[in-house]
Parts: C-alpha cells; structure tokens; sequence
C-alpha cells in the first residue's frame, strides 16, 4: 500500500499508536531485555518447574531465578501452581511462545543477509 | 508437560537457550523499549511512508525520526527503497507485524485480569 491510496495523512495518522499504548509496549519489551529471562522462559517453555530445578537448568542460583520471576509474574509472562509443598512456575499463555518463535525467525534470516 | 515426563534436568538443559542466542534476543527487544521506536512501527504498518510524512503523523522532526530509522534498519526491522528522488521506507517482513499483535493481544488480556 503505498501513501497515494491515503487521501490524506490525517488517515494514516489515526493508525499511529497512541502513546500511552507506545508507552506499554516499550516497557513489555524493556522486560525483556535481559538474556537471563530468556534462559527462564526458554526452560519454562518445555513444562512446569520448580524454582530449584529452573536454577539448576538456567545456571543461576536460587534467589536470583526467583527475582527474575517475580518480574515476569508482574509482565504476566509466567504464572504459578502450588502442589502440595511444591510450587509449579509456567508460561502464562501461548503469546510469548508465538513471541519467541517470531522472533527467532527474523533474528535467524538476519544471518542469512 | 511436567518435569517427570523428562528423565532427568540434563534433557531440559538442551532447551535453554545458549547465551549468545539469549544476548540476541536481549539487544532486539532493548531496540523496542522506546515508545517512539513503535509509533514509527505503526505508521509504517500502513504503508510505505517518506521520512517527512512519517515525522508528519508521529509528531517527531524529521532529524529524530531519521535518527531512530537508522537504528531500526539495524535491527532490521525497516527497510527503504529510492523511487526517483523520493526514498520511501516500510517494515521489513511480516514478523514484526505477528511481533506487534501477539504483543498487543497480551497487553490487552492483561487488562482484563
């Protein structure tokens, strides 16, 4: 589509985010910024783990799994399940799978340029 | 999947994702912590826009846009093309538009929560 199918820039404009909405976007992905929650998440994206057994599998300790954590649970990005004296962390939806997988993707064909 | 479908850590060790591809995955996502940074996204998810019209519906100058365009061209996630002396410039592939609404729909899940 090319900006002569627009009578005007006042149409293109309406589809422009609006801050607030810009604003949002830019902090989800500012939460993201951080290779260690990628570890997390790409652990988590095979199943339920406990917080020891995610630490162990991500390389990092305990306590350090379980900052991160609560950050993602603020983002909405990881949820939790208790189970007896056990407590299950897991992907909150199939949103940051399709986000992983895109990404993935264009990051992929970035090398093949 | 729970953690006693796998037979041992080792096995979901293999689906963490290595440092390196982790820190990429980081750098993207930091290029996309900028509110302006996706009110360009935006715009250009109309259409193909000239750098003076896209500072026209974001409300930014010409310089800034031009300035945070060249860091998405890095990032490739826009490209551009010389039509006679006119350049116009447009998202690179599809991904960035999947990227766009898998992010919204969470956002906008969140907010009924």
């Amino acid at each position: 589509m090319s900006t002569d199918e627009y009578t005007n820039l006042s149409e293109i404009r309406q589809h422009v985010l609006d801050i607030a909405k810009a604003q949002r976007m830019a902090e989800f992905f500012a939460t993201l910024s951080d290779p260690n929650r990628w570890r997390i998440l790409s652990a988590l994206a095979t199943g339920e783990l406990r917080v020891r057994d995610l630490a162990d599998v991500v390389d990092m300790s305990e306590s350090a799994v379980s900052h991160q954590l609560r950050i993602l649970r603020t983002m909405r990005l990881v949820r939790y399940r208790k189970d007896g004296r056990n407590v299950f962390y897991g992907l909150k939806d199939d949103h940051i799978f399709n986000l992983y997988r895109d990404i993935s993707e264009h990051l992929d064909e970035s090398d093949d340029d």
